[in-house]
C-alpha cells in the first residue's frame, strides 16, 4: 500500500473511506454535517444559526477559473437553503509569471463575489515549488437559521423533481470560449456570442434561496458530469430512486447548437448554473419559481426505487457517464 | 507586469496589496477582521458569536506536517480568544505514491484534531498534476462571545509583554527529528529524545483561550523567524513600540545545545508553541499563567514608540531576521 498511485481526479470513495472519512478528529456536538462521499458542504450549530462551509480547489488559471470557482463555492453553500457571507481563498502560483497568474485569479474571484455579495475575508497566498500551475483553494462560509437548514435525507417518494435553469449552460459557455474561432464559421458568430455570455447564469444561489423561501424540501447543484450525474447524486443523497423525463429537460438553442457541432451529450455535459429541486408536489414548486422569473420545469419525480430515465417514452436506467463530455471532447481534441 | 515572477515563498506587501487586498468582494457588515497584510485570521458577525476564520497550506509530507498544520491554523484561531471548533481540509496529491502521501497526512491531522478537540467536518482530496508534492489547506473554524474578541489595536502602552511557552520548541523538535543521526553523537541520545518530544508543545490553544479568561488584551502566536520576528509582528498588529529584555526570554536546556551545535540563533528560530500576550501590567498575568502551570514571563513592554530589544543592559533595535534560521541552516546544508 505505501506505493499506491491513484489516477489523477477526484480519489476515489474507497480510498477516501479507507484513509479520509474514518478520520476526522474530535467528535463535536456541533457538527450538523460532517464529511462524507458525495456531500458538498459541511453545517456547524453555532448556537443560534447553522454555519454552512465547503471547501473546493481550482487548478489552473484559465479563462473564468476564478470567477467559476467562487461560483461553485457558493453554489454548495445556497442549496442547503444558507446565505453565502464570506469566502476565504488560498493562492498557490508558480514562480513564473506569477503576477500575471495573480492579477487574472484575484480580478475574477472579486468580481465573481461582488455578483453574489460576498466578503473575501481571508487568504493567503504563496509562490511554491510545489505547484506546476496556479492553485485557488476557495472556502465559502454561509449561514441559515437552525429550522431553515435544507438536507437532501428530507425529500421523499412522490416529491417533484425540479429543474432550474438550463442544461450544460456551463459547457455551452466553456466550449463557446474556448472553441470561438472553430465555432463562429460552423455555427455564426451570433451564436458563439450568445454562448459565451452564459459565463453569467453559472450562479444558482438566487434562485436556491428563493426556493428555499417557497419550501423547496432538498436541492442539488450540477456540476461535473451534467445533469444526468446530478439527478443520480441527487436520487443517492436522498436514498430514494427517481424517475426523470428526458424531454422535459430544459436546454438552450445555443447549447443544442454548440453541443451538436462537438458531438457531445449535453446532459452529459457539466452544468453549473443548474439546479435540482424537491419539492412536494402539491406546492407546484416550478410554476412558482418560474412566476419569479426563473426557467424551471418539472422534470420528474422522486420513487421508492429505482433510477429510471423515460426517453421517448421508453424507460431506460439512469446510469450517470463514466466521465463528464467535456473531458472527453479535451482528450480527444488533444489526441488529433 | 505580465510576466512579472514572484520568488518563492510568501507573496511580498506591495504585491498582495494591488493584486489581493484591492479585490475583496462585496462589502458585508458581518466583516469584523478583513484580509489584511500580516492578519492570520478573519471575524465575521454572524449575529450572535463571532466567527474567526483562518486558512493556511503546507506544501509537502515530511514528518509531522500535517500535525503541525492543524496545529498553527487552530493556533490562530485561539490568539483571538476563540475555541477553534471545526476544520476543512483539501488535500491535493501528486499520482505517485498517492496513498501514502494521504495516509500520513491523514493520520497526523487527525491526531492533531482529537488534540485540540476540534471536528474536521469537511474537505475535498484530489490528486493533480498540478502539483509536485502534497498540498494541504487547513480552514480552521472557531466562535467566541462577540464581547470576548481580542484584537491586537486593543493594546497600548505600558501593557506588559508576556511570554508563555520558550523560543524554538518547534525549530528543537524539527532539528532533533531531521537530524538526529548527526546530533546523537554530538549532544547525546537522551537530549536529542527529549527534543523529539517538542511536538507536544506546538499547541498554543489552551495557553490563549486561558490568558483571554483571565484578561488578556492583545495575543500573538510565534512561527515563522522565532520570536524576534513575532515581537516585531505584534508591535506592528498594535500600532505601538515595543521594549523586550532578550534575556528573559526562556530557552529550554535542549534548544541551547541544538541551537549552539548548528550555530542558529534560538530567538529567530521557527517557534510556534510560543505565545505573546499583552495584558495590563497590574493583572501580573505572567504569575497567573505561571499558577496554573504554563511557563510563562513578563519579557517586557509595549511603548508609545520605538522597537528595541535590551540585551546585557544595552539597547539595540528590533530588527526581525531576514529569513528563519531554519531556511538558512537547510540552504546551508544544502550546499554542501
Amino acid at each position: 500500500m505505501s506505493d499506491q498511485g491513484i489516477p489523477f481526479g477526484k480519489v476515489p470513495p474507497e480510498i477516501l473511506s479507507q484513509f479520509a472519512l474514518s478520520r476526522t478528529g474530535a467528535r463535536r456536538r456541533e457538527v450538523v454535517i460532517g464529511p462524507d462521499i458525495g456531500v458538498d458542504a459541511a453545517a456547524v450549530d453555532i448556537d443560534g444559526d447553522i454555519l454552512v462551509l465547503s471547501t473546493d480547489p481550482i487548478t489552473g488559471a484559465g479563462k473564468n477559473a476564478g470567477w467559476l470557482a467562487v461560483h461553485v463555492a457558493c453554489n454548495d453553500i445556497a442549496v442547503h437553503g444558507a446565505r453565502p457571507v464570506a469566502l476565504l481563498v488560498t493562492l498557490l502560483l508558480p514562480g513564473e509569471s506569477a503576477t500575471a497568474h495573480l492579477d487574472r485569479l484575484t480580478t475574477d474571484i472579486d468580481r465573481a463575489a461582488r455578483d453574489v455579495d460576498v466578503a473575501i475575508v481571508g487568504g493567503h497566498t504563496e509562490v511554491s515549488g510545489a505547484v506546476t500551475r496556479p492553485v485557488a483553494v476557495l472556502t465559502a462560509i454561509g449561514r441559515v437559521e437552525r429550522s431553515k437548514l435544507i438536507q437532501p435525507a428530507a425529500a421523499r417518494a412522490g416529491d417533484d423533481v425540479v429543474l432550474v435553469g438550463s442544461a450544460a449552460i456551463e459547457g455551452t459557455a466553456i466550449l463557446a470560449t474556448d472553441f470561438a474561432d472553430e465555432l463562429r464559421p460552423a455555427v455564426g458568430a451570433d451564436v458563439v456570442e450568445r454562448a459565451q455570455g452564459f459565463w453569467d447564469g453559472v450562479s444558482i444561489v438566487t434562485a436556491a434561496l428563493l426556493a428555499a423561501e417557497i419550501g423547496a424540501i432538498a436541492m442539488h447543484d450540477c456540476t461535473e458530469g451534467g445533469i444526468i450525474t446530478a439527478v443520480h447524486e441527487f436520487a443517492v443523497a436522498t436514498g430514494l430512486g427517481v424517475r426523470v423525463v428526458v424531454e422535459s429537460i430544459h436546454r438552450r438553442e445555443e447549447t443544442d447548437v454548440i453541443a451538436s457541432h462537438f458531438s457531445v451529450d449535453p446532459l452529459a455535459l457539466v452544468s453549473s448554473g443548474a439546479l435540482l429541486v424537491a419539492a412536494r408536489r402539491e406546492l407546484d414548486i416550478a410554476s412558482r419559481l418560474r412566476d419569479a422569473g426563473f426557467q424551471a420545469a418539472r422534470i420528474g419525480e422522486f420513487t421508492a426505487t429505482g433510477r429510471r430515465l423515460l426517453l421517448r417514452g421508453k424507460s431506460i436506467p439512469l446510469v450517470p457517464p463514466a466521465r463528464d463530455e467535456l473531458w472527453r471532447l479535451l482528450e480527444e481534441r488533444a489526441g488529433i
